[in-house]
């Protein structure tokens, strides 16, 4: 059992880390950092006995474990607020979404000899902050290490136990490997359904047509992911920028191709590439990365 | 009450129609002409006293309605069947994706005096098969009729009972305008989520990462209307190809400004870009038309 836990941020993830820490009993005292007062508030509403600090002072220096969970453009600003106090046998982790550009700051910034192991935990959803925390987040989800030549076994291990007990199931990889993968299961997903959305605004206002009402016929489905909060994907678009501009030229290559292949009513072609991403669908479910009810279960 | 109805093909739709019509007493007899003994064996199941037409001939000329709910590749020829015994006292419509192409194909084919009002219920799924119908489908959701200078009111306020003991909202509107809005609502997302999942396939095959296994990050909710009929959405893609090429268009130039404004990381921008299609999300289930819970309730 680890001693004292500290969480810095309290949103989804962060609030979700609160409760499965406490739910699995897996620090004796949980200390949360978090900026906003609404915030707070609600935390003192979960009756989870939590001792907050005022400041990244002193008390860091007596901390086992520090999980950082704020917006990663506040990253760089902890880091030099941790330096100060923080002692070498403290693990300290974060849960950002993209890891090359990040982990190259990290050496610059971070005092020698401190041990901080980059996380990825596949939770994410369209809402925000603590509200819609829950202790069963990573249940049966991925949580990514990343691993690299300075990585200390010890620490490693320290570390997969950590998600293992919040439910995850652990995979470690370098951040160039984990950048890229993101970069096309979620970072241009999500840019996507956020670019069809607007699409879909503008030519409402262009045509004059009141279509968002019609969004049942599939748009409905991307404002949900649209929905997502501004400021983490900011940070991950900006953050991922190399990786998912080569994403987006890839995939506007196919959609020019299927745009071609439908104008000349290609039959086999379209079919082919129909079918094709049908048995992808297929593959996810036997993955269990989703739900198998039609329509999400959602009618 | 209708006396005799015909329904043509008894996929999703079809099934739900003949659900529906049994469980609100819509009609006192239902004919099914269907291809697939598949089907036909499936509906056997389903304990709703039908009768299965073995051919379309002269039983067609007792009915009093006809509902059309094959591909839409099916229609022209099956027009053709029709035109030998229909009576100029039966309605018929059909529930296609697109409008405007097909109504002119109609306006040649069908022989005159006879009454054809197209509909389009806004009730799809990825699903497809009498295995998934159900007499609910149309609870509450759009249904739009085709309305042009030569529609006989008589015959729309009928068409339009019928939809409303389905259990739909009913709207009309004119081929040109709904294959506009649906291009861009509907045909748009579709296509688009073909075109992610094939574009992260050929990125697994590029790089030989395992990337399908992380798609819980976001593109999992892509792959689910990408398995969706392929045959329907091949006539949907055709049929409805020129306002498709200028909705895909929009969206390109509209998905390479994000790719600058990323590449330059212009704040102000991608903020705005993001939060508007954040407030889309809301105005959608404000209109009822998605389920108002986060990841869709499904986890």
């Amino acid at each position: 059992m680890i001693n004292n836990i500290l969480i810095i941020g309290s949103g989804l993830i962060g609030s979700s880390i609160l409760r499965s820490v406490k739910k699995n009993h897996i620090a004796k005292k949980i200390f949360i950092y978090e900026k906003s007062n609404k915030h707070i508030n609600k935390l003192k509403k979960l009756s989870i006995s939590v001792n907050f600090l005022k400041n990244l002072n002193s008390e860091i220096s007596k901390m086992d474990m520090i999980v950082l969970c704020t917006p990663m453009s506040e990253y760089v600003k902890i880091i030099s607020k941790i330096n100060k106090f923080v002692k070498p046998n403290t693990l300290i982790t974060d849960v950002g979404s993209t890891k090359e550009n990040f982990l190259k700051q990290l050496k610059k910034k971070l005092k020698k000899k401190i041990s901080w192991i980059s996380s990825h935990p596949i939770a994410g959803s369209e809402v925000s902050g603590p509200d819609y925390g829950n202790a069963n987040l990573f249940s049966n989800r991925w949580c990514i290490l990343i691993k690299n030549k300075n990585t200390k076994n010890k620490d490693f291990n320290l570390l997969r136990k950590f998600w293992v007990k919040l439910g995850s199931k652990v995979l470690s990889m370098d951040a160039k490997k984990h950048d890229v993968i993101f970069s096309m299961t979620s970072h241009l997903p999500h840019l996507i359904a956020y670019n069809l959305i607007n699409t879909a605004l503008e030519f409402e206002k262009q045509k004059k047509y009141d279509l968002i009402k019609y969004s049942a016929g599939g748009l409905r489905d991307f404002s949900r992911i649209a929905a997502s909060n501004e400021i983490m994907w900011r940070d991950i678009f900006f953050s991922n920028r190399l990786n998912l501009s080569k994403s987006i030229d890839l995939f506007i290559t196919n959609l020019k191709f299927l745009k071609k292949i439908i104008n000349s009513k290609n039959n086999k072609l379209i079919l082919n590439k129909l079918i094709s991403a049908k048995k992808a669908r297929k593959k996810i479910i036997k993955l269990k990365q989703d739900i198998n009810k039609p329509d999400f279960g959602r009618n």
